[in-house]
């Protein structure tokens, strides 16, 4: 059975938008082992996106559309469809009545742009869409399903929940037999990883697919089988990478950094504070953005200049003037501040040159005083960073939140975090 | 002359990965005048992969692959390429001694798996790579210019930048005088912007494609032409795009809403603080993403618990016992005490139930009182964002940063934001 997935739009061709919506239909299709084979992605052309419907139709079982039902007039996909099925387009009584109702909740008359959205090939099944104007909707031709679908992606989200994913078992009953383990690691390069195995293992099982996902700041690790038999070759294998990669797993599934740590602190009813320089909230705002944090996480300082490092966190003057902004004695005092004045038990502080401008010889742009831990046991680090303004405070944030991960788990706190770093 | 992209991978296809080097490829292109027709993506899958190059070297004049250059087994583009235009694979002493540069920086051995990189099609044109470990290449197949790029976008970015620009602009010489002026809004849908415009012009000038792109949070206008000569109608539609719906203009080309406050805070030589409860540092490390932004932020709050709000920025205990935490009575009180303790000029403190626990029949979940202001002038609003956490999160974000931008601006402080968002 093949899947195969055709994405509309010219803005998903002029380099404006991320295209997140493939990722999220494969990750539910994936939850029951399906795998989608083709993702193809056109513009607003119509003959082009005429003769991709056609191709993926008679090459594949089900062809999901994404895209292209909007009020707009670059919105084609049901004309277009009409014009490959030879089915005309009519106004379809229960999109008419959804239109009416989002415009009723809304407020708002029915306009003629969104009239528009209930004109749909003959014959088509509804997707109800509870949040927004474009209905969804499935038909088949040449024996391939075709489900459209919007390209908002929270409505998109839902409709592969309620509906969407419940049609395709429907129409083909799954008996593949995948099984995989993910794992989601930080500090190993691919390469490293990948030699780290091949040292050990020699030959690597082969019933077991080993597959990594370098992501940022993650790095992820998956065993994959295809046959459930294999489960305990798999299990073996998962056994093998803790021992000899275990103080770099973050966690399972889609474990973030931050919500490992957030954990960790759960259970050990324990508490961190952050006084953050060049980050300037991200330490806070990442650890904030996991459910619970507020049992972990009672206050967090953005001290950005000098004179607030010293009257929100207390830095002395001396301090400051003697070692500048970016010097381990003044992430030691920032922590101890933000200690105290939190009442935490655990902090992280950071001051550097996020740049692009900013920097000096002895302390270039990317530098980075981190200071971590205890408040009976601060630990301190200096990196160089070299990267972009925004990615440098991305991986001071991944950074500060893995050594608080590794000390909250006694592990060892200063691994080398990827080769192609310089160390302070 | 027509250009298309084949992604490999299969972390594209599972699910687990989001795309960002197709569009970071076509904005490169359309800095140039050129765009993509068609992208097609597909897993690791070497019979899949094979049949899709051939497919795409015969109907088009460029192909850029991206991905599959890496160490490990499952990258296999230079193999498959090999497979396809009959050229053995060789040693090439350039990507040799690349990677022998490579790791002598980062002193680390040449393995095996790194070694495999060096080998590629005899014959092949190398693009430099100065970070990572793979080199990118060129080769003719069909009179098709293939272009084989890695997958880490930073690398990737680089040899876009450095050489394959100049490379398709020398092959292909473009005449094509596509000019588009960029917009983005924040505060208006689709549809309704549509409307207001099919409204007030009847009839859109055609030479003039307006194009939309609803993205997170804002809302990107277009408007494209084709000819050169066009250039005084799409300067009318513009002024009129200002004149209908200028108060919810950010910026032109990528502005985003904080380099859009920031830049007014420079302009008027004045500074903002933020006091956060349910963003937990988001709104303050919005702020300080921006270059520069040291000249307007000298100190966020990060207030997640009562205790902090009474200690931080002085709401007193009996504000929060008789209104509660997440109150218009609150948010004064905290903006006040940010403004007092940072000696800021204006202040933005938000307080709200992100959720997914904590809501109540008084204030649900998703429930948030914004307070925000000169500290001479404060304003207050209290809405109801029902969505998940994160998203939550990013929407207070740009909510608040849009209402200083109003305020900086003198523009109306109240706009509905959305027809579909409740308000208090």
């Amino acid at each position: 059975m093949k899947i195969q997935l055709l994405l509309t739009g010219n803005e998903l061709m002029s380099g404006h938008t991320i295209d997140s919506n493939s990722a999220m239909i494969a990750e539910f299709l994936s939850g029951k082992g399906y795998s989608i084979h083709r993702k193809v992605t056109v513009g607003d052309e119509p003959l082009e996106l005429l003769a991709d419907m056609k191709r993926l139709c008679e090459s594949g079982d089900i062809l999901i559309m994404n895209g292209g039902l909007g009020p707009t007039l670059d919105d084609l996909t049901a004309q277009l469809l009409s014009d490959l099925t030879g089915k005309p387009l009519v106004e379809n009584p229960i999109a008419r009545r959804h239109l009416e109702d989002w415009c009723e909740r809304r407020k708002s008359p029915l306009n003629n742009s969104n009239l528009k959205q209930a004109f749909l090939p003959e014959g088509v099944e509804i997707i109800p869409n509870p949040t927004g104007s474009a209905v969804g909707f499935t038909m088949v031709y040449e024996d391939c399903l075709i489900i459209c679908t919007p390209g908002v992606p929270s409505e998109l989200r839902t409709m592969m929940e309620q509906t969407i994913v419940d049609t395709i078992c429907k129409r083909h009953p799954n008996d593949q037999q995948i099984d995989t383990i993910r794992l989601q690691t930080f500090g190993l390069g691919e390469s490293t990883l990948q030699e780290m195995v091949n040292h050990d293992y020699g030959e690597w099982p082969e019933q077991v697919e080993l597959s990594f996902r370098a992501g940022i700041p993650l790095l992820e690790v998956k065993l994959i089988i295809h046959d459930l038999s294999h489960k305990v070759i798999q299990q073996r294998c998962y056994q093998r990478l803790h021992e000899l990669i275990g103080d770099f797993i973050i966690g399972e599934e889609s474990t973030t950094l931050a919500e490992s740590v957030v954990k960790l602190l759960q259970n050990r009813q324990t508490t961190i504070t952050t006084a953050e320089s060049c980050t300037g909230g991200l330490i806070a705002s990442a650890i904030t953005e996991i459910a619970g944090a507020s049992a972990v996480f009672e206050a967090g300082f953005v001290t950005y200049s000098n004179r607030m490092k010293q009257q929100l966190v207390g830095v002395s003057e001396l301090t400051l003037k003697m070692y500048g902004a970016v010097s381990e004695e003044v992430v030691i005092a920032m922590t101890k501040g933000a200690l105290e004045r939190s009442g935490a038990d655990y902090g992280i502080a950071v001051s550097g040159v996020a740049g692009p401008g900013g920097g000096s010889a002895e302390k270039p742009v990317g530098t980075v005083w981190m200071a971590w831990g205890h408040k009976d046991n601060l630990r301190t680090r200096r990196m160089t960073l070299t990267t972009d303004r925004k990615r440098f405070q991305q991986m001071v944030t991944a950074i500060t939140l893995d050594l608080i991960r590794r000390e909250l788990l006694s592990l060892e706190p200063q691994p080398t975090y990827y080769q192609a770093l310089k160390k302070g």
